[in-house]
């Protein structure tokens, strides 16, 4: 197998990256200089050398703790609970979060063989005393894996003296009620509040 | 910066590929094994270290002659002359022409540049004597610069004793009329052929 087939099948096993558009991308990179190949190639390796998981929240970091957990400025008594230390960059990124975070490592999923061992639940659990937690926010996606991960954990959270909250469900903003799905309408009308 | 965000901002350098697609792909690689990740490095360096242009054709390739130049079974006498190497993946992926091939990297396009001496007409109509060239097919793009770069290597080589042929243009087999441009059907048209 010649070097263009090669990078072209290897990036052809990314998701959403067919076979043509790898090959676009190949003869793109040979089209640019050799530099922009080898920082691709380091940020690759690197990658896979200096990633870990944070020892508190389970967010991928350099450190032993990540930059948020490490940050004395964020408000530990808050704690938001996402599936994927992915769907960190996401609230970050509408900088309105000052919490922590606790990466759950996925859903629950029956079918694929995910259950409440596969998370980092017990790690959760750990976390509310020593750390001082009042709130727990269930941010797990609004899927139907998602719903039954965040009611998995409110039920383990119940006997605890912490308050724990659900993201709301409703119409996205800037989107439009024509083209809304039928169950985000019907979730947006019984979530509704007073002006 | 951190790793993470390297390697976003190295995939959000590739073509297609925004902001948000490179961050869930650096995602995604985090979650394969790390000898995947590794892999997709040791062909981006390789490319970069191994690959470059056939002495004969400048076909991208990793030996002096590409893998057509050095094929014996291949018919020296027709020509395809192509604007880029990745056009002949496109034209081998037919599995009709047997012919060899001639690069010209490029188009004429004075717009960005592109002239006559930017392109490798002159070692192609070096080519023509030495080995027996017999027709030439212009297989560039049917695009305003690929038809003029066509015209300009057809005056080229009006004065040879060499047959000069375009590839046909028309509807796209599987298209449908309904969502073809005019264009392309005045074209499907005009080259009408008896059946």
């Amino acid at each position: 197998m010649s070097v263009i087939d090669e990078l072209t099948s290897e990036l052809a096993r990314l998701p959403g990256i067919g076979r043509k558009t790898a090959q676009r991308l190949t003869y793109h990179l040979l089209r640019q200089p050799p530099a922009q190949c080898r920082k691709l190639a380091e940020a690759l390796v690197a990658l896979t050398e200096r990633v870990r998981k944070c020892e508190r929240c389970h967010n991928l970091t350099e450190s032993p703790l990540c930059i948020l957990c490490a940050d004395p400025r964020r408000d530990a008594a808050t704690l938001c609970v996402v599936e994927e230390a992915s769907d960190i960059a996401s609230i970050e990124r509408a900088g309105e979060f000052r919490g922590l975070y606790h990466v759950l490592g996925g859903r629950l999923s029956p079918l694929d063989g995910v259950g409440p061992d596969d998370l980092t639940v017990t790690a959760l659990l750990a976390r509310l005393e020593p750390e001082g937690v009042q709130e727990v926010i269930l941010a797990t996606n609004p899927s139907l894996e998602g719903e039954a991960t965040a009611l998995y954990i409110q039920r383990q959270l119940s006997s605890r003296a912490v308050k724990v909250t659900r993201i709301a469900r409703g119409l996205p903003v800037g989107g439009d009620l024509e083209y809304a799905d039928g169950v985000t309408i019907a979730q947006a009308l019984a979530a509704r509040r007073e002006m």
